[in-house]
């Protein structure tokens, strides 16, 4: 692991870092952000997954969550969202390839090489993470932006136990009910969509899979609310199974940072009551 | 005046605006926080004066002043630091030409057809702002960082009762000392110093101008410090004038925003108080 750049901020240190990985066999980024602790001394991680177009940048520029993050002694990890490369191969569109990984180990060429970003999430930035960092893995929170919402919650509901602390901002609920899912599903994995319900968090509540609680905060100004993300469908897999999600739909906000920003010290505040030694 | 965007954020409204500038005979493009706010009301205005490279949209991404400004109930407006366009002349350095503004009147040529950043902080946009937003003009504070800093001072000791509150991050506090400050001012004003000495913090107040108090915070990590901002000669300024000056040197902190925003709800706070009704 290579340190590409450090900044002291709000009492603690936000650093970039990349690494080989195994899991994409290409080089990966990702930012953390460590607030000052005592020698020694162990903290929380809270992993945010990043949405479609992002990188690490975004939310480590745009987020504010560094002094939410220190008030609570909270390690923010957040992850690139596709490997990157010019041996990695790309599509025309946004929403697919580089930059929309969709946290899923592809099975379609020419996908199928790089793009194993589920097992990045899930095994190896994880091990890297609890080697490298003053990390407490015990205390693991996790949320997310849009796609990485829907990142979030699927990981969060196939790995009972190991997160303390799920929310989102405006997730992808459903991927199998909207074309930004679709796309991705069909190309990464094919057109069986029996390989898809591990990648839908309402299939996988469905199929028994679940949360301690959950918050979701959902801007109402969203351009992306009806066609895409249909927080709906969240809502009432989770009153089927009987998980506590508290789901807030938030009038006048839309989709971008803006709105991320003006909530992310609730959700911080929130993953750090349940994140408590 | 035309609205470029404007995004719901923390309990108030981010826009962003450009009109067409009769000081600088170009459009100019700004960025203005409004908190929610009862009808009629109106509230104070906090400048924010952005540094060389900047345009309005750094700080309006990375400075962390929403919550700050949603809470006290201040406006914040953030300009660009110098005319755009295809026809305005520029230099190959980062520290001339656009981006770098310096916030003076230039007289020689070719820079004075557009670069008088002057007139239109002190005059035109203060007028826009009165006309267009809920601003209480008598109740207005300043601040900025680096190139913007200096503006911050400058502006506020040439208009001695304008501003009740005066802040700055890691200013620029004597453009005559220091290289950034000699090639602008030369390349700007001509070669006559005596020129220079409305555009210097510390000529200012050598020569009689005053501030009711300031808080300046600066990184002992920036990187400009020594060379560049030489934070030193405007204590020693402000201590034979008797100016009241809380100047904060931050350990570990660099030139950066992640420097900005570590102290940014500190200085809304800090000008919040001497701002009320």
């Amino acid at each position: 692991m290579e340190q590409v750049s450090a900044n002291r901020s709000h009492g603690g240190t936000q650093g970039v870092y990349t690494h080989q990985s195994t899991a994409t066999g290409t080089a990966m980024t990702f930012s953390v952000f460590v607030p000052d602790h005592a020698p020694g001394a162990k903290l929380p991680v809270l992993w945010y997954l990043s949405g479609l177009t992002c990188t690490h940048a975004n939310v480590t520029e745009k987020g504010e969550f560094r002094a939410a993050c220190a008030r609570a002694g909270i390690i923010f990890v957040a992850p690139d969202t596709s490997p990157r490369g010019d041996d990695v191969p790309d599509d025309e569109g946004y929403d697919f390839g580089k930059g929309a990984g969709f946290y899923v180990n592809a099975t379609q060429a020419p996908w199928a090489t790089h793009f194993h970003m589920r097992d990045y999430i899930e095994t190896e930035l994880p091990a890297l993470i609890a080697a490298e960092f003053p990390a407490d893995m015990a205390r693991q929170g996790i949320t997310g932006h849009s796609m990485g919402g829907h990142g979030a919650l699927t990981i969060a509901l196939r790995n009972p136990g190991r997160f303390r602390s799920v929310s989102a901002f405006a997730p992808i609920v459903s991927p199998m009910h909207c074309q930004w899912g679709e796309k991705a599903l069909t190309g990464y994995l094919g057109a069986d969509e029996n390989a898809w319900r591990e990648y839908d968090a309402c299939a996988l509540i469905e199929d028994g899979a679940r949360l301690p609680d959950l918050l979701v905060d959902q801007g109402e100004a969203d351009n992306f609310l009806h066609e895409q993300l249909k927080t709906g469908l969240l809502v009432m897999a989770c009153r089927k199974a009987g998980i506590p999600a508290t789901v807030r739909m938030q009038p006048g906000y839309d989709h971008s940072y803006y709105f991320i920003s003006s909530f992310m010290a609730e959700h911080v505040a929130w993953h750090a009551e349940r994140l408590k030694a």
